[in-house]
């Protein structure tokens, strides 16, 4: 370690080791992530999210988060990034890497925005080697908390609640996650390149002019009318909400009293004499003494009952919400099936896309039952009260087309629900071993080539996926 | 004032001014209670409450709680309680005095508790002349709390987590309010008099056996049959569910950190040298400063906006619940008249009374969305799950009669919804009118005459009602 000497770290420097030769202690414990490895499949654990996402890359493979080590290694594996077999290949845009590397921002320096979010996913995979790192948080020169993704900026100043320039110290302890943690979708943007060739980018973009709620983000949508994918049974015109981690915790007792994510989840500890941020990022259920405690009294065994049954509340009511969603879309597709119209379907159709936009706003950040237990269950509530509205509307019309006692197949299985929705499920499998023997390889080969990735950093790595391997 | 005398307090002495002889601050503050004295007509703000409520007494007449000086006036001017023309007329029990007067322990006493609970409401008229006050609390002699009514021993005990005999002095700072801000039911008891002659009494009960959740207590009502009322329209066998403020109180965040009813709604002031508590028992929010600011740190606007985001949560599923419940009734109702059997309306109707349960449990308790908000969110997202699972089963079950179309009637305004379920506004209030210039008069001179009744008291007590008087 060349901890005491002057730092020399270049901009953009992908190699969290290179920065750790200096910052060993910030260093040992972002690698400690690694100890967070576990795979946990949301669909098996719920195989109604399956048909909730019919036609869309979620039924194809879900899992909750691991530790930011895997960041980049979960991304790849993901049988929602496919099977590219060369650069132009594969279902995903550019943007699916945007949240998951260091590499990202060095990219955008280089290529400039636009470039970089034109063209299918496996366009950067040389170039892209490094799971989230210290570039992502910080200046190199200065070690200052930085954001690195201009599409923050850009949101807070549309928002304009809390405009980027007023940001505090204390902000950018939560806005540095919020890069990452926060709705996104991908808006399509028009440019020209050096050739005089026009492009579209898939631009990452958090949907804030409105505000941060469920109801402030769903009506951005509306206005635009803008649609994730079409869901393959129910030709419903979709939203997918990625994981509103901000949004939430702003609503909750925590984000309310000015508490930044990293008081909870990168606490200061101390080591001999010297104190430090644990960038162990992780659940700070497994450090109570230097989170929790910090403001609040109790026992260990207390804080995590509270969590426990704050889970559970959640739990209940997102389980009955997916029961009674995925219900409406085979009712609505058994009601198209019959010969309903377009006209007749829309009333129903568009409750079922605020039903299924609220519900995984709702939970779609994993943390958001314990930041925001409230509005987790009030949005929850009203998903619900949609879900069934749409239901009500569809008995009406089955009724018209004769099948008013249809009942929706059992799908309480992964299998049987992937085979409701007519998911290739081993195909798709099958395609993804290729890929990762194959391209997946070459990826990490070009970044040595190149200089830009360490082989250390994947040292040991234990391939993990909620599918079969070969 | 006998501030400095010993103090000589009769067993029993339902005169507060009594008790206030030797206590002044604690009376004053007591009397203070008169300035809450707004009537917020709850059925008139979400008239969709008195198609639920079809063929109860609720549906008549639902008013917010107003100040502890009210509390005997508010049972006696309510259209609920009737227009009783003598003892034995009426359509309420004798419990209904139960939580209103300090008379109601001298009563049981005196009487017996099956004696006391045997009979109609106007048998006790002339005895119950005093609001809630010093002897429903306190012991004449100590001063120790207390409490007066045996049901809430038996109730803990039977629950079992927390038994009466090991309640602390701060419990007791929660369990004398409790002893009235719980959910109950009259329980059918059967008594033999010193006549010989079998009697029924209707013994309040608060039915905690199996817990104190909205399922537990579900449950224990199943378990024995248990029926409030069978449903106007909807023919449902009904549960009402009374302010559990307990109950819910226990799941919240001051709840689980051991608060006491008391440390908001009591908060100790200091007045000169002397430090008392409060007894001006109403919103905490009226006094800040004595009561969240003693734990917590921020600004009165801060701590005012804080509650007023909950209720506003709270306020949007309850809407959407009542809308769904009663839609629920009607619907069903609907279905009965087109010729379905008990047999088809079975299972809507179990739907619809378990919904229209966890709906009241969730917001019956006024406070419930500040003391247990999650909780309160909880148990209104299952209500408005259940309540569409009804109607969904309905849908299916009104194509059959050949009514799948069928669109309930309006009920948006108090006059419509009245209309909607039949009741005979304009009678209950003219023969309620008559009782309040006959036989309510005659009460308080009945207790006058027997030394029981402090005309103080009642000294400048304004008639104020929300229906129409004459
Ligand atoms: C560059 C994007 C990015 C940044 C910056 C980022 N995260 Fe993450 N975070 C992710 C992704 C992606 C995952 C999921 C990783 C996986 O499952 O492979 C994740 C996972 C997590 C997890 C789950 C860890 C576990 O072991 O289960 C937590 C907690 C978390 N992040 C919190 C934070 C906090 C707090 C910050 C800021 C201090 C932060 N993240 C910054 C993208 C980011
Ligand atoms: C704006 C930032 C952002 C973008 C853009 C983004 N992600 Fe993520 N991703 C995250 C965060 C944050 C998490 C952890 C979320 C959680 O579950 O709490 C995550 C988790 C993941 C995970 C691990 C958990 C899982 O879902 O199995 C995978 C895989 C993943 N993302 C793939 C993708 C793909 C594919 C795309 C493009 C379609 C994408 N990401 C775009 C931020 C982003
Ligand atoms: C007051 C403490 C606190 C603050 C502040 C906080 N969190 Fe959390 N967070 C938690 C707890 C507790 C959990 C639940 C951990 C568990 O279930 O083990 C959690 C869970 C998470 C998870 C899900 C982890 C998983 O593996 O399921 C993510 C992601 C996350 N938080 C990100 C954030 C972000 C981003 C912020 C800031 C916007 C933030 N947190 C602020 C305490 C906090
Ligand atoms: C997900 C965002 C994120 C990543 C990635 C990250 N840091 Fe940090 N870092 C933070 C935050 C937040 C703080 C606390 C800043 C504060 O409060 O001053 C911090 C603090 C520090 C500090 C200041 C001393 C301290 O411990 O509080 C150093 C040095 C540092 N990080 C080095 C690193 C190095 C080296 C890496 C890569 C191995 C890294 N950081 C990766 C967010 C990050
Ligand atoms: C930096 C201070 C701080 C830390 C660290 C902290 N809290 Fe809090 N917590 C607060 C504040 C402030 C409130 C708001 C209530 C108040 O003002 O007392 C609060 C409220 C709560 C509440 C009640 C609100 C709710 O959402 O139910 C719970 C439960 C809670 N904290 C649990 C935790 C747990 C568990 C952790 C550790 C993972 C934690 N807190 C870490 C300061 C903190
Ligand atoms: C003997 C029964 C009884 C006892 C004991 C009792 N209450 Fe009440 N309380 C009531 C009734 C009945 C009302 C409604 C009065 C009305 O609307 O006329 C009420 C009203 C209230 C209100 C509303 C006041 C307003 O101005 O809106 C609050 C707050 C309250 N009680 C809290 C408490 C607390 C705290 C305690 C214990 C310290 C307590 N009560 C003890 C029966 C009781
Ligand atoms: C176990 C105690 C208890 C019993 C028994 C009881 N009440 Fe109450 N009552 C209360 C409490 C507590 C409140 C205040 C509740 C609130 O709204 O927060 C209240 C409020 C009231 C109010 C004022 C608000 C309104 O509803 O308009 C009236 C009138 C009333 N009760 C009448 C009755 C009648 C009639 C009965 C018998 C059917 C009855 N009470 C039985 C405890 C009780
Ligand atoms: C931490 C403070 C706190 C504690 C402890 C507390 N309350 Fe409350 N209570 C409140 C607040 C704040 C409100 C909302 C007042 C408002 O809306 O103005 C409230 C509202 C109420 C109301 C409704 C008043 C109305 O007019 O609508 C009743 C009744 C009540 N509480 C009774 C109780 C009882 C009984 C207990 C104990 C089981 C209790 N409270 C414990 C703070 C508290
Ligand atoms: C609704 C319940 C209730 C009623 C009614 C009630 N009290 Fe209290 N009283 C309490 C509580 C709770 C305390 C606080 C006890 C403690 O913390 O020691 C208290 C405290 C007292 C004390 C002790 C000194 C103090 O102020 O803390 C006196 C004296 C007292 N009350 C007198 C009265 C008198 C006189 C009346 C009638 C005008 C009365 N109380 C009515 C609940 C009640
Ligand atoms: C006697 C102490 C005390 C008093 C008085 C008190 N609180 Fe609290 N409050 C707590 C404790 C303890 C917690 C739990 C969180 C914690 O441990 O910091 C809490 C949590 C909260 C929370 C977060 C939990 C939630 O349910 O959202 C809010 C909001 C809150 N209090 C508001 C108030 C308000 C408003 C008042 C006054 C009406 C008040 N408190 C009075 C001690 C108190
Ligand atoms: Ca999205
Ligand atoms: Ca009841």
């Amino acid at each position: 370690a060349q901890i005491n000497a002057t730092p020399q770290i270049k901009k953009f420097e992908p190699r969290s080791a290179e920065w750790g030769k200096y910052y060993p202690r910030q260093f040992d414990s972002y690698m400690q992530t690694k100890k967070s490895d576990d795979i946990k499949d949301v669909l098996k654990d719920n195989p109604a999210q399956i048909v909730m996402w019919a036609g869309y890359g979620f039924s194809k493979d879900y899992n909750a988060p691991r530790g930011h080590y895997y960041i980049l290694e979960d991304n790849i594996n993901t049988l929602r990034t496919g099977a590219p077999v060369d650069k132009k290949t594969g279902p995903m845009p550019t943007a699916c890497w945007t949240c998951k590397s260091p590499d990202v921002p060095r990219l955008i320096d280089k290529m400039g925005e636009n470039d970089f979010y034109t063209g299918k996913w496996a366009r950067h995979g040389g170039e892209i080697v490094n799971p989230v790192g210290c570039a992502d948080c910080h200046d190199n020169e200065t070690m200052k908390l930085t954001v690195t993704r201009d599409y923050i900026k850009r949101a807070l100043d549309a928002e304009g609640s809390m405009p980027f320039a007023d940001a505090t110290h204390q902000d950018m302890r939560t806005l540095v996650c919020v890069q990452c943690h926060s709705e996104y979708y991908f808006k399509k943007t028009k440019w020209t390149d050096d050739a005089g060739q026009e492009q579209t980018a898939a631009v990452v973009t958090f949907p804030w002019n409105n505000g941060f709620s469920a109801e402030d983000i769903e009506q951005y949508y509306d206005e635009r009318n803008f649609v994730d994918w079409t869901h393959k049974v129910s030709k419903t015109p979709m939203l997918k909400a990625q994981h509103p981690g901000f949004e939430t915790f702003i609503t909750g007792a925590h984000g309310k009293a000015g508490l930044a994510c990293a008081d909870c989840h990168m606490p200061y500890v101390r080591e001999g004499g010297v104190k430090y941020s644990n960038h162990n990022v992780g659940s700070p259920l497994k450090d109570i003494a230097n989170t929790c405690l910090n403001c609040h009294s109790g026992t260990e065994a207390e804080f995590k009952k509270t969590v426990e049954d704050k889970l559970a509340r959640k739990d209940e009511l997102h389980l009955k919400a997916t029961q009674v969603i995925a219900r409406a879309h085979l009712e609505a597709g058994k009601a198209i099936e019959l010969g309903a119209t377009d006209e007749e379907m829309k009333a129903a159709q568009t409750d079922i896309r605020h039903a299924q936009w609220r519900w995984d706003y709702s939970i779609a950040a994993h943390g958001s039952f314990f930041h925001a237990p409230e509005e987790t269950l009030r949005v929850l509530g009203s998903a619900i009260e949609k879900g069934q509205e749409a239901r009500i509307k569809l008995r009406t019309l089955l009724a018209k087309y004769g099948a008013a006692d249809f009942e929706a197949p059992d799908f309480s299985t992964k299998e049987q629900a992937q085979a409701v929705i007519g998911l290739p499920f081993d195909k798709l499998v099958d395609e993804k071993n290729e890929f990762l023997k194959g391209l997946k390889q070459e990826w990490f080969q070009e970044g040595l080539e190149k200089g830009i990735y360490d082989p250390k950093s994947r040292e040991g790595m234990v391939l993990k996926v909620s599918y079969p391997t070969n």
